[in-house]
């Protein structure tokens, strides 16, 4: 019986990757007029940056900000005007208070599951930025904890799974990364549910998939009947 | 009788301030050639950004750095050059890897403590920093939690508080900032302890001094016998 429903926030609660990449495409156009390199040179080079200053700066908007102006600096060699990186800045700041949106079926799903289990919001990023998306989101009340953590890896989930004062096999995380929401869980002797973001095309059914060791579903409102027919199960 | 004893981190248990004050006279430095300002007048142009950020970027090196970037551009009314930012963001990553160096008398009374209280470290700023800074310096196994909030108000208090599961009378803190770490606690009915930093002048004796419901000592190594007092006078 799975007691413990833990769920991830960015991109399986509400958007999150669209307000990056919207950022990253105004930022080529910022970039365009100062140097001359194609717009998956720019991605490349981003990317790279981002990586070698996540060890540094974590993840969130901050960081991904100054690894911005950092690639901006690199990729014109300098020349990119104090404006340019002051409108970068601005940015941060729309984006730490852009709107929370949820995504369909979030507020039915997660009100329906708070009557059957309890709910952990379990979260990485920036400490500030993500309790800010979560008091904004109104769901704050469904949940018996929030976890806001730097890196979701095992050691973190055996911690969280401890902290609940639960087995592993009555914990379940739902979740977009399989990286992070799942293989880790998984691998600590919890159950895991992979909802993959951004799924563009219309689907009539809602498809539920069995897995080497989780589950896959497309859409977040298959998660409470997903969950009774695990409990069900033992 | 004190259960819980809750520390303070940055500049309570390990330097920070220093840090932050070595890298704003480098930054003194680094404007100076492109703008026409007075120390002074750029430590207060500083100081606005920094408070209208926070809201934003909240506490810790990485919002600190895009304030810094922010008062360059705007002090020199975008006359700072790109090498310059870098220069700042490169401090940033300095900044972050910076060793820990613990303050006098700290290891020797947090071992102290943990043999006769519940420890908990309750830290302000960035989650990825903090806990970076927790782990390097070699305490983290003497605290039953670590707790890194994103503001030390009274709420925040009440849910540690509760957390812990005492009454707010068996918690005491102890800490730096009077607004974070004293005045929030007794607000709520727990005790708290004042420990001022940068006492740089030689003193002989350790002062003990109660104020209007907390205490003020002079050095960390003050608050086992502190809070043995305070545990016989109940």
């Amino acid at each position: 019986v799975i007691e413990v429903v833990a769920v991830d926030a960015d991109d399986t609660l509400w958007h999150n990757e669209t307000l990056f990449e919207l950022t990253q495409e105004r930022f080529r156009a910022l970039v365009a007029p100062w140097a001359d390199v194609e717009a998956e040179h720019l991605d490349a080079h981003l990317l790279r940056t981002e990586q070698r200053n996540l060890a540094h700066f974590g993840y969130g908007i901050k960081g991904f900000t100054l690894s911005l102006i950092e690639t901006a600096i690199e990729l014109t060699e300098g020349r990119i005007p104090a404006s340019a990186i002051q409108t970068l800045i601005d940015r941060a700041r729309e984006m730490v208070s852009h709107p929370v949106e949820l995504l369909p079926g979030v507020r039915e799903t997660v009100e329906r599951l708070a009557t059957t289990h309890r709910l952990v919001l379990m979260t990485k990023g920036d400490l500030m930025d993500q309790e800010s998306k979560v008091a904004r989101s109104g769901l704050a009340d469904l949940f018996e904890r929030v976890e806001i953590v730097s890196e979701k890896d095992e050691p973190t989930y055996r911690r969280i799974i401890t902290a609940c004062g639960v087995e592993p096999g009555r914990f379940l995380m739902a979740g977009n990364s399989l990286r992070s929401d799942v293989l880790p869980v998984v691998a600590v002797g919890g159950n895991a549910v992979h909802i993959p973001y951004a799924i563009t095309w219309a689907h009539e059914a809602v498809e539920v998939v069995e897995r080497d060791g989780w589950w896959t579903i497309d859409d977040i409102s298959a998660l409470p009947d997903l969950i009774a027919t695990l409990d069900h199960r033992d």
